[in-house]
């Protein structure tokens, strides 16, 4: 089957894959009157004297809005806005598929981290929930706390927080696979995306600590030059036992296929075909590698095996292993909209790696996660994280 | 029947009045591979070459914003954005139930004008139309202007175009039941709001030239002072046979209630109670009423009709002559995006007034414009548009 033309083919019929509906039906003049003008009145009131009861009144109660900027698209390029939103747009139907959350789908003409706040402050009052996607770090950081801190409704940025679940419940179940204790981990994260510096923070909060993460030319480390803020926060915890050099007493800077020796961990999204057999091999036994680009892996799972790779993820869904944030954000979400929390805490994302990862009784290499259309996973989160 | 709390207890039911529906079914793991990851890299892709077939992918195809500033929502004095999301909303699912056209509420956390229009811009590669709803004269033809000129999709201020197409049906088939003829209709409009702008500008296209419009305090003509853009506009071709100050030779100021005096058609928004039966009285014989407030109008009906009224519109699907633009706007939405016509013309507007007007065959004092709920409206929009 030719994938992309059987997409393109699915995209087109499906162009209007969103459809607002609304359960009234309106039939009579009294429908009208009641409804809209003039007695739609009566609840615009009640909200002006107390505006939380937008929440009884509103679609607000149940909304979300799925917002991004697309700048963390690597695999696209610098794209178009519009050349996001067929993603966006998914995202929304996932939310609905999966937890009954109306979602609504928003591209942005901008990338300025100013204009983005405002914009998205601008627009808050319909939505219940900002869910921010793909805004590249460390803007995502900045844009997150920001808009925490001046809307005072729930602000979240999805690659970090949600994708780190899931990846923390994988990496658990590998474990149990190929016998090595999380104390012993040496893991080697490859760019600093928001998502791996969350996985990152949730790694070290699990007691996996020999984490060196590699940015587009050098490992990081303290002191060293070309550190922006979100390499800063990394280079707090990760690649502390760098080795030395004799002379300055500072760390060695080391390319990435040096870096990845005798590894057992490595976690990437960069581009197609980036990864090589030779590097699978250099690494310790029985590798793990998350080869992420999208949709070409840096390296084809059946490759990786070639080079003795013992457990791969991708995040294709046409593969084993799919790395879907999918199998955690929808339930998150539902729970928290049920119980009014609006802060999802890293006791909470560090209970649902675990919860999740206990699910799958007998994990095996092909069989690692739950699949993401294991509706019983919703009861699983909601235990974890209550 | 108590209005007020029936209709809290209907949008308290219907809170979730909005849902955001998918046709796809999301089964299997095939479904989300094609659909989402990694083959929705498809259409992201051949949208980042041609960013014209987002119309073909995604639902900007056939999705309305509808976004407001809540300025101009005089009756409810200066409110929370969060209260008018109700009226949005509704004008959302009227778009939905009688064109089939998707829309989504937007209530901005704004009344700045630059910042309106760079958040518009700044969401509206979702979109394939701009919708906006009430916002303030003068400020909604610079935001109205500056929008059509910087975004390369259509935008529209609702109370200006589609308001004014229905009030100009209303007044031709008043003018039938009255015996009146056009070219000496003398008209007053109370207040400078946008649809009344539009309204006025309309009468003029008709050839009703003989109008008077106040702001809140005096008459408006050219050269007077505290004139703002809209008032300015207006002062082209409203008030122009002025009467003259002996001495200065320029146009005397006029309160309301003297400019009131034998006109033969009000027009007002303005708040209840405000339009005494006396000054109904000093009116034309067989006077046409506008009373909009909403949702009570400056004089009910049946006062006015006590103080010798002849015909009166109101806000209200409970009164008889509904002034309601869903008469015209889902249609003519529904036609422009079947035709892909980005503008709607004056001699549009003009036409659709005209046919909606013949539409009725022998119009009554209760009975002028055609009902909202009567669906061959649709074909006779669509008709005299085209």
């Amino acid at each position: 089957m030719d994938y992309f033309t059987e997409s393109l083919k699915l995209h087109k019929k499906l162009a209007w894959k969103i459809n607002t509906t609304s359960k009234y039906k309106l039939e009579t003049k009294d429908d009208l009157s009641l409804a809209y003008t003039p007695w739609v009145a009566a609840p615009c009131k009640e909200i002006a004297k107390d505006k939380l009861k937008v929440y009884d009144y509103t679609i607000k109660k149940n909304t979300v809005a799925v917002i991004s900027d697309w700048s963390a698209v690597l695999w696209l390029g610098n794209i178009w806005p519009e050349a996001w939103l067929p993603v966006m747009e998914w995202k929304c139907i996932l939310f609905k598929e999966f937890a009954w959350i109306n979602a609504f789908p928003i591209v942005l003409d901008t990338q300025n981290t100013e204009e983005i706040i405002k914009t998205i402050k601008n627009i808050a009052p319909t939505f219940w929930w900002i869910n921010l996607e793909d805004i590249s770090a460390p803007r995502c950081f900045e844009i997150e706390d920001r808009l925490k801190k001046e809307l005072n409704i729930p602000v979240f940025h999805d690659d970090q927080h949600w994708t780190a679940i899931v990846a923390l419940a994988w990496i658990i179940n590998s474990l149990k696979i190929i016998w090595k204790k999380k104390e012993n981990l040496k893991v080697i994260i490859n760019w600093v995306w928001a998502a791996w510096v969350a996985i990152a923070k949730l790694l070290k909060l699990y007691w996996i600590e020999d984490i060196i993460m590699v940015d587009r030319i050098w490992t990081i480390y303290k002191w060293r030059d070309w550190l922006n803020t979100s390499k800063e926060i990394v280079s707090n915890f990760t690649n502390t036992a760098c080795i030395l050099d004799p002379e300055s007493q500072k760390c060695i800077k080391w390319w990435l296929k040096d870096s990845v020796v005798w590894r057992d961990l490595f976690i990437w999204v960069s581009a197609p075909w980036v990864l090589t057999k030779e590097m699978v091999k250099s690494m310790s036994t029985d590798p793990i590698i998350f080869a992420m680009a999208n949709p070409t892996p840096e390296i084809m799972p059946n490759e990786a095996k070639k080079a003795w790779a013992r457990i791969i993820a991708t995040w294709r869904s046409d593969f084993p292993n799919q790395l879907n944030n999918v199998l955690v954000f929808p339930w998150i979400f539902a729970w928290a909209l049920k119980n009014r929390v609006p802060k999802i805490t890293d006791k909470m994302k560090l209970s649902a790696a675990k919860f999740l990862a206990d699910y799958v009784k007998n994990p095996t290499e092909d069989n690692i996660i739950p699949s993401p259309l294991d509706k019983n996973v919703a009861k699983i989160i909601a235990e974890a994280i209550k």
